[in-house]
């Protein structure tokens, strides 16, 4: 940890690896550890407990990805909660908040001034716009695509498995487009598309594609008239 | 931590800032940090990896509260499990039980004998009564009052945000009277009211007020005949 | 930690207390708490900030469990991410991928080549067979049995409490039979049996025995025609 900047802020027992690279005036809490391949930019706070820049590993039946030797990019003025795990191969963007017990995998873009909640989940190969929330206990499944500005309330489920576990690789993620609110337990199925501006009520379960500025709700969720 | 009972038993790399109070024969786990502004109890059991005495932070979207220099109380007989989050501001009462992974916000109070599951989420300003059982995994939102002897299942949702994002700082969480049991992964909707000894079945989604003593289920809720 | 082998690989302030017993070519991350009555074999990956051999607790009304001398048994080749829980009196079998976050209570037996996700809980008393997929933030709660080749979807949601807290003790979770597929935020209620290859469609709640073969969804579950 010999050329970190004189500015930076390091509680106690905090592990950085080798090829680290952080910015001016960072503040990192206690005990947290920052795994090689791991940049932060200036500003950024980091919480106690985290564990950054994890390489992708899973068993013999789990997809391999691409990141395995892409960097994590924190980006400047970003904070980060407590208890928090982030992969290799991800950004995140300038000014994010992510919550305490957030989990982000690899291979994800996440946009400037997205909020991503409390334990909040964000698998891999999966890009989020800015502006968003993702609530609390949010599950943003794997290759989904969110664009900016959506709502994306507390405990909103996602699968990208139509086949579940059946057949392998042939994974698809929701595509939520601007401006949509998604509220809260809502259930979405693998590659529905919801339009700009949709609004899905609470515990709805999204099965087919919702168009642009229409509110759906129910199970199945259907067009409020 | 010179000033810390003889009778205070510590696991190995525990943390504790300047201005905690701890009380006598407490138990602290392995790796736990305990920031400044926390009191702890007689008698107290606290696991490894927690992390307490948070002060609220967030980005500029997200609003801000009275708690940043309340103290954190955790009261005498209390056990708190491992790798779990809890902010200043808030106090939890006596022989209470916080389960591990759980995330307890800023401006909280939890009353004696009550039960916060595994991965259960308190958010800020929520009161909580006595004798409550939170279960695992249920997300309790922000502005929420949950009275005596209340069951909240695991997976429970609940929404304090009516416009999903769309107009700041009018939050309401659900009001739940004394004796009522929420059944698992029922969603509740901002603001509603739940009346005394009433139940919702599993997987309801209540979108309006529950009169005291009936039981409701279905998507939206209605009153079983 | 005199007796551990020579091929151990161990991050940095790592805590292994008494009676822990590792085999050879073990990796465990940093901060990791391993307790005393642990036992894991050989060539097992363990990520940072776990605690591994919890005991049981609980308060006054919490059950006691039988489990609080039994060991943790990790077994030969298995992977366990980082920030994850595990308690006593479990056996992990070979070959299980455990995701970050996640949290195994007490008497618990998964088999092997098992995938537990994300942030997922698996309550006390629960057997899971071989070859399972129990996805990222899915709740098995305790009580419960899933044969082989099951796949539990993200975010699924299990009760074992049909009288929620207020008849102590008379507990059962599901069934879940060989090679049925449950789908994302589906919530199971207690003591169902649902039989060998059936299909719960996201967000289904099911309230009664699903039979072999079947596939059913909705609010209650119906057979699908």
């Amino acid at each position: 940890m010999g050329n970190l900047p004189s500015s930076v802020k390091l509680g106690r027992h905090v592990v950085i690896e080798e090829n680290v690279i952080i910015g001016e005036n960072v503040q990192i809490g206690h005990h947290t550890t920052i795994l090689s391949g791991t940049r932060i930019g200036d500003n950024a706070i980091i919480g106690s407990h985290c564990v950054l820049g994890i390489k992708p590993g899973g068993n013999k039946q789990m997809r391999k990805t691409n990141g395995q030797n892409a960097e994590l990019s924190i980006q400047s003025g970003t904070k980060i909660g407590n208890l928090v795990s982030i992969y290799t191969g991800t950004t995140i963007g300038k000014n994010v908040f992510i919550g305490d017990h957030a989990s982000i995998r690899e291979n994800v873009v996440i946009g400037e001034s997205t909020i991503v909640g409390r334990a909040a989940i964000v698998e891999l190969n999966t890009t989020i716009g800015k502006h968003c929330t993702i609530q609390t206990l949010a599950y943003v499944t794997g290759d989904t695509t969110i664009e900016d500005h959506v709502f994306i309330g507390p405990c909103v489920s996602m699968s990208n498995d139509k086949y579940m576990g059946a057949k392998p690789f042939a994974l698809r993620g929701p595509t939520i487009k601007e401006g949509t609110k998604i509220g809260n337990n809502a259930s979405l199925l693998p590659g529905i598309i919801i339009g700009k501006n949709a609004t899905v009520g609470a515990g709805a379960v999204v099965t087919k594609d919702v168009p642009d500025h229409i509110t759906v709700a129910g199970v199945p969720a259907k067009k409020l008239t």
